[in-house]
């Protein structure tokens, strides 16, 4: 059997202000990265969410961010590895608590924004965010991009991880994503997305922005749910998948049980 | 034997602001009650708190606040049941998850500032706060004032309660505390304070500013260390009571286990 | 010559997070209520607003509100005097930065959410508001709902008012607005809402919801531009008003010479 | 006439958190830099501190810092220059409105932590900074440290600048600041400091912490007032210069008068 995990982003809305389309994108995915209030987030769409993720049978996940509400985490910020441990434990608890009101465990824990990023190619936030992952969920599964720092260290300290790759975006031969600068790197046709996908999911390649074509594996896709695009991208991905008899499902269900890329 | 708990607020600090003399109030109370980044505190200073109650055997305690660090959570908030529940929630994840890293469990629960004096009289806050600690800390018990409206809840609702009184302040005969306003009201010598705690711990009974006797009793002692002056009355409580034979230890270790008021 | 007023509030936004049609809004209205970045706003979206504002030729106004993006400024919060004021002076000041950057002058100042429904009903808070005025901006004119609290202290005081009316809410017989949870308390219908509106701008009186009718007089109207139909609201009271000749501009630019309510 | 300007940072407290000894550092400095509630202080504190440099005759400055109370500033954010430039006029114009209030002009402008460091050596945070006062205090010094990025671009745009040195910390050949992990490189010894001070306001020059002489002028001398030790420098430094017939005053009140180096 082969099966592949679908995340997205998911309770991104803080008071009054809504981000997001969650209440059409959760009946799509197996997985929700769920903001801790720091990037974004509050206790009660924290609430709503983590309930919400139960009702559909989605795996629930840690997706904590930089404490910067004003830049939805996504600006860089210089904090010591040790300040970074503890508001990772913190965002942690805190939404872990949510999931023991409602009886779920949470599956996985992804890095928001800035810290995803610099994760990738820092070694002190790649070994802050692996820590806390020790320490506060060892059982939790880290989502990662394949060859990255944050990779690495986490196979060094043994937490479990989830390769993950992106539907709606081009990649280079060398395996990362085109820049958002360039034209063609964000793709919005959702046949074109849904194709890439399953190359990628059957065959484990993708062809390249340079029409090259590229090793690539992945036990989750990354798609967005902020727009009616991104919607319909999901849809097409999801249908083509299942057409083609992959099994979607949350990847703490199955994760080490995949068949080999054939 | 008689059994009696010391507490007192820890954790107040916030980034480079210091509030409070933890490192030597622990010395001498059995139980910390520790900011949980609402009102005060941050993930360092709560990873820090409860390492040190830990090395000093103090039971460790979720006090949550509102969500005002300005005004330190000492303003009412007009704030609804369910959103007062998910923050309560919240904090108490947060801290519980250091709690687990450093191999602690949470003790007790007790109300910061406006929150507390509410849920002493206000329905709302008195059900919110109680409702919170039977979803997300059913094993923890409750610091309440004897007689008050989240008493009575905690009671119907059978969450375990832990009476308080306060070392440095004077009760009317009502058992109220006096107002701060009233002259007399904070008691500042450490031999008043410390005889007021025994008479209160061994004989169920206090001497109130207007000179009558009142009934009153309670589990633990509710100190204070933010001052000199105030570590001295601490000292002196605690000197007393040993001398008298009582047995000073976190509440959560004897609960149940006191012998009656002679 | 008749003049009304149009006032919305503006600048709700917050870093990634957006409320409010501000760009379609803008077009219809002649006062604009700019957050502070308080209860709601930032700082880039009080540049653009400010921007926006003067680009089409609309008054500027302060919307302050409580320190509590969390609840948006709706909650009750009880705040000093002392403190409001400070945190109503440090609003002000923050928006007229952005004022003369852009070369405009602070035309009006507007309670936003719960500090303006509390001054009209709280000596405190109303005091709170008109001192703030009086001090820092003695030269804008104060918007209030006539006959309430703040509308009296504010003469008492000397600060130069604006009497506002609601587009969209309907009025019980005393002259206060039918709370939200009465049917019919919300106005949908445009053309209602726009009769209504030349009623109290020609006649200074309106049918309640009761149907008796009420004497009013207003010099500006509150409109709201969150959704499609709020807009439509406004367009078709826009266009109503300019039938029967009414013109429309902003407050400051006429305050004073209005003709008699014929 | 030789004249020279002390600054110290103040009004860094927080609603029931306090920093800094400020009752006792405001009798002896002449420029204060007052914190704008980004990385510390709030409305209260401000209006407090404005309040007191007026009454003691002390130059009052914005300064402004990072969106990070919990880091107090000191923690490097990738902030874009067109949100810098409105991070700040945001903060002056707060400062502003209690400025009015209390009928004292803003007389500088100085860069808090992390945003003073990097406005020294990155060029979006200089001209940031530079572009802001030019937008909103056209009229206001700004502080640099002679020889940086900020500085060229000041001039560049003809924005008035003050040169300063540090009263408490050892110069390297080159003119930087020696890193605080190097022994020696903060000064404890009030005579040391005041020497220092004294040959850099009267000869120009310092002797640095290889022994070496170094060029160095300034208009003003940037001093601590958090610590008794701190103080105690302060004291000596003020003592020495008044001693050696310099005047200590404002830097708005005489720059562009100092007679030169002798």
């Amino acid at each position: 059997m082969k099966y592949i995990d679908l995340n997205c982003d998911m309770g991104e809305s803080f008071g009054a202000y809504k981000i997001g389309m969650d209440e059409e994108v959760i009946k799509l995915i197996t997985s929700a990265n769920i903001a801790c209030g720091f990037h974004a987030g509050d206790p009660n769409v924290m609430d709503r969410t983590v309930a919400m993720a139960k009702a559909h049978g989605v795996g629930v996940g840690v997706h904590m961010g930089y404490p910067d509400l004003l830049g939805f985490g996504r600006r860089d910020m210089d904090i010591s590895r040790d300040d970074l441990i503890n508001y990772i434990i913190y965002q942690m608890g805190a939404l872990d608590a949510f999931c023991r009101k409602h009886g779920v465990e949470i599956q996985h824990v992804k890095s928001h924004g800035s810290m995803g990023n610099m994760s990738f190619v820092n070694h002190t936030v790649a070994d802050a965010v692996t820590e806390a992952v020790s320490i506060a969920l060892p059982e939790a599964k880290l989502f990662v991009i394949a060859g990255t720092e944050v990779h690495r260290v986490a196979e060094e300290k043994g937490v479990s991880i989830v390769r993950e790759v992106f539907a709606d975006r081009a990649y280079t031969k060398e395996g990362t994503l085109v820049s958002r600068k360039v034209p063609g790197a964000v793709i919005k046709d959702p046949e074109v997305a849904a194709q890439n996908v399953l190359d990628m999911v059957l065959h484990g390649k993708v062809k390249t922005i340079d029409g090259e074509t590229l090793a690539i594996e992945a036990e989750s896709i990354c798609v967005h749910g902020d727009t009616e695009g991104a919607l319909a991208i999901v849809r097409r991905v999801k249908e083509k998948l299942e057409e083609a008899g992959v099994k979607i499902a949350p990847v703490g269900t199955w994760l080490g049980m995949n068949e080999p890329i054939s």
